[in-house]
């Protein structure tokens, strides 16, 4: 448990307190107090009980670790669930880590079981420049909400490249192969995650933004709505990308379709025209004894004669039906053919 | 019929009691009474129009058996129907069994066909701990539905570990056969079902704990906006799961199409190899008598130079299309080619 | 033009009135009267607007009989529009029939072209019971409702069989033809037709039974809530056959897919397996001069166990590709491999 | 511009008016006065502007003639947009042609480019039976939509025929090419936009008949409703028909891949009887000089012998897979089999 | 920063101020005053927050330029943000630019980063007819989003041209390759951008025009109403194309399925009919001693006869099926059949 506080006027962040500390903190109502707990033991958890009085129920949501993003109002406290990316996450797995927090009158108290990317960095913002929590709790609030929505950035940029990557395989490389379906599918179900959570997140913002808590002013709601915004822009991504996702999967059954015609084209070619010339060599393998052709000086030539002509006649056929030469049917063949 | 009755104060539950004390146990108001009927008699379900002067169509419903979860609110009483799953629900196959009850001033009626793994919990709590009983019937009836809810749980997981061993299943297996679709189709089903019934039971507990029926007071909203979220979680998962089946569908369907592909492809090389071979030999079989070639020292042996030049053609021609060698278009094949 | 009339303290339902005598009836506030009008002479239906004086509006949208359920609520009547299902309908073709009527503060009027399974069934049920018209003519509605809504419920198990069987057949038979897929087509349109049907009634119970209409007493309410519960699980059944029903396309359209695959190996293995082979003996059938195997001793079995090594190989190829033996494809093979 | 002017009282509608007659005819507040302009030129549309003193941008609107549906209330008259279908529409090529209007006090105005077949109808209705204007020009507006709607009538029904003439096409006859596609593709098209035309109009009915406009009297609203419900079937109809014309599609590409199946069978049949007796054949015409069997006397006939037991033991083969016989995959096989 | 001023009565627009004459030029609170800012240096941008005092988070939002349209009201000004089509945009990629903007009591002020050639079309009209601005600053800001939703409709237009052609291309082309696909996907993705941007734009425009902001007069509200109007038609022309696109790639996998069985039936139909006759040649190809027919003086002839009955024999059971001859299953095969 970290405890850092912000007196009115004080040029520097104060820190080193402990639990038993709390109580008279929280008696001045200028001061802006933040208590970050990571991985809280049992006796630090009680403090949320026994000093704030926070709901039981809402203490266990905290410990928990397995909620959707949600806020709750109480008498004289907010209670919010927010859920941040991790360092891991990437297209292909999307992961999350829950906060869990309290915004009371002069205080915010934020709850993680891991190590929190954006935590830590408004904590190295305060401590250099104190001037911002000088706005009051909720101001605070805002700011670690912005840090924990502008972690979502990255992984939109890396989706998008991903996506386009995915796209060029399907349409350029030889080898639609299970993989990419694979990596389709693992995409996908990133991408509908990542709607899930920042819809819900999006919800929230939206209820802190439009004045609905009393311990948001209204001079804050602008921030708010910022980071509203923010989350606006992810959903809307996030769905773009769902769409565009679709979009390969039909695109990559398409090519893969598309494929098979080609297989199927030269199997058909080289029976259409194999078939014949053996026919016509099996014929003249044949051992009647009464075969005039044999005995003819030039059989043996007309044969190949006939067999070229049908050859060609074959070719031919395809070649006017589109199947072979310059009309290719997808682009990969060119070389080839 | 089983009652079970707390008096104020008193450090034990009190059991034991018939129908006929029932009128004489209500009049006391600070009372708790339990009533739990399981597929009653007769005679039992006549207390409830008798006694508890429940509208008749509310008690044929809850004979009946076959509704969907539900709440209506009367003069003095709520009847409401939820639904827990039953003990041998899996993924392929999710059951449910009906729970219909009544909430009163001073007392919880719950009435079911079956054994209800939920109630039988509940009844051991308190026996143990009547504590529960002292904030009112309607924390008791909190409890039962908490308990009905968390059952939902383990079916969760289940599904989850399904659809993992599914998804496996269809990109590693070398059978993806109609056991694979028809375990696709069971999930979809059963999902389908989950989530419609969660569906309507968090609308039924959302319509309790935001304060739409008196008899549930202002001090136990928490604890059922806590199942609330609790079921907003299945609803979601449910969501999460149905998408992640059909998209397990589309992956299935697109492995069955690669399987088709690499089978002509096989037909394909093998039919493009032999033929001409076949048709080469043909032509040497042929019985004219003027065949040079077959009087020739070396022309057997030349044949056979031919062939293989034809045969490592048309195998250059495959490999170049990338058909065969290290560009392999589905991960199963690298074994044999 | 059949008039049923209810007096108040009678102890039978009088009979045999005509036209003319019903305005003398309506005097009375506190009779029950049902007209039931069965595809009307003219002469009677002028009686809906001249005795009655119904809109015009109303009465023509009586006579023209391809109207959706909807109900309209006039000055001092309501009138209103349910679909019943005709007794030939099954689940491939789902048929409705129209029934119109009219509620007013004394009488219920019922209006349809061909027999009406329910409204015999009221009817009889009067004659024998009269006492249910006590309660007013409201409940006299509500018990025409409820009859016509009961009729839904026998076509829903029917719907639930043929799915079942329909499963069946896309999975074991050996025939999946266009029949199935002709069978999946008009099952759909049928519960799409159900659906859409059902799904407007709910809705006109939905406003009978929260109270919009003045002429149906809060008392009646409940009843109403009782029919209005039957059709939301009607709507529910139907949207949950439509999601099974949709599966099963997809499960059908697999199993297609599935048994290509099949054909194609089949072939691919005939061919993978006698090509080579062929190839073998047309060597051996050319007519070099200088062939030495042709003249060795045991030239002939050597072939011939070279042929078999081919063969043996190629089944072993394509039994490590899981194509032939155990690990068969689709259940269906396992008889004949 | 035609102008139709009804008079309290008078027997016939008077006709003849040009624009100059306008501000005194308007004067009277009991007239019931009709402008009517087809492709009116620019001096007649002043009139809009100068006598009528409608919004620029309404009049605009009027000229421009590629809106949608659309109504708009202002001060002291309503303007609205509807559409009317084309004489030449047909399922496959849906067009509407567009009515602007106007209704105030005392008058209507129609505004059209082209002939319009409603308009018409209603001039020759009033010619007739100038009674219907003396409800007012609210009734006379509701004619001339009523008619609008009327013509979509004829339009739904040859959908229907369409749509029942496709499935048949489907599933009996030999050719499922791609004229079949493409007229899938039609309708497709063409339904949607019915839908979306007609759902807007809903929309606008809606509006008028709910009493938002006070320009039509609460009298005029059952007729206004009367419209509406037909509105109602004609969107109705259209999103069943889409319905319908998704399923043709599915059942159009399940009965492409039946017929794919269908041909892979033959071709497997042929190749799997061919391949083996060829193989034979081919090995004792093989030239070893030590082949026993060529100089058996019945060694022939035994080759023929062992040809015939193979050929037929792959006629059982298939046979008992339901590939031939009696277990035809699709009907129209049946003939030839 | 180019400013634009309009006073009463004045026949010209004055330009050539500098940011220094804005505090004194925005005390005339009857001038309309228009500053626009292209890509602004960072001392034009400080006039934003420290004359026009606007919320430093709109400033930033100007800057970022990565927005979505949105509209936002403070206490005495409108903060929006709209998107215009880029020059070079096209079905294939559809293009957006940002423009920001503040409208405020007697002033309106446009910020961008590149050229924007709406806003250069409203200024050159400003010149020569500078009355547009007696209206006000609303009127101003209705011209110009006006002119930003005309530049929509050219690319509409191309989109319908397009997506006709490809529809052609589908049908009759002898090519449906890759290209087609990925043009398929372009568009689509391109549609659902526009479908995005432009609805957005639509509530925008929807809350401006329903009297919301005290800015706009109830005046100017149908010449918003108007833009509305046309973004409707965007919105809904988007979502037609949409489904347009949708079904272009439905028909596209259909014709690509169509070609698979117009291929398979060729091999399928030169296979069964060369593959009998190679076994009868092969049958007379044997080399046994005993076989009496190559003895026989017609054999060989006999044997030509049973051949062509065989070829013959198949071709019509072939042309029964439907699968030669003038039952084409796809049209683009009779030229060649």
């Amino acid at each position: 448990m970290e405890i850092l506080v912000y007196h009115k006027g004080k040029p520097k962040i104060e820190e080193g307190f402990t639990a038993e500390d709390l109580p008279e903190l929280l008696k001045d109502q200028s001061a802006v107090i933040w208590v970050d707990m990571e991985s809280p033991a049992e006796a630090d958890e009680r403090v949320l009980l026994d000093v704030f009085k926070f709901h039981p129920l809402t203490v266990e949501d905290c410990r928990e670790n397995r909620h959707y993003p949600k806020v709750e109002e109480f008498r004289d406290y907010i209670y919010f669930i927010v859920h941040g990316v991790t360092a891991d996450t990437s297209p292909e797995r999307f992961n999350t880590i829950e906060l869990d927090g309290f915004l009371g009158p002069n205080y915010v108290i934020t709850y993680h079981h891991d190590t929190f990317r954006s935590i830590n960095n408004v904590k190295q913002l305060l401590r250099t420049t104190p001037i911002a929590c000088q706005r009051g709790p909720a101001f605070l609030l805002h700011q670690i909400l912005d840090q924990v929505v502008d972690f979502y950035s990255p992984v939109l940029d890396d989706f998008d490249e991903r996506i386009d990557q995915l796209e060029d395989d399907i349409f350029t490389l030889k080898r639609p192969n299970n993989q990419i379906l694979s990596e389709i599918m693992d995409l996908k179900r990133s991408v509908l995650r990542l709607r899930r959570i920042s819809g819900k997140q999006m919800d929230i913002l939206h209820r802190m933004s439009r004045g609905e808590f009393s311990l948001i002013p209204e001079d804050m709601r602008p921030f708010y709505r910022d980071v509203y915004d923010h989350l606006v822009r992810v959903v809307d991504l996030a769905e773009s990308y769902r769409d565009l996702i679709s979009g390969s999967l039909e695109a990559y059954l398409s090519v893969v379709s598309n494929r098979l015609n080609e297989i199927m084209k030269v199997l058909t070619i080289f029976s259409a025209i194999m078939l014949p010339l053996t026919f016509i060599a099996g014929v003249y393998g044949m051992n009647f004894e009464n075969m005039p052709e044999l005995h003819s000086r030039y059989g043996y030539y007309a044969v190949w004669a006939i067999m070229i002509v049908v050859a060609v006649g074959m070719l031919l056929f395809f070649w006017r039906r589109g199947w072979i030469g310059a009309k290719t049917t997808s682009g990969e063949e060119t070389p080839e053919s």
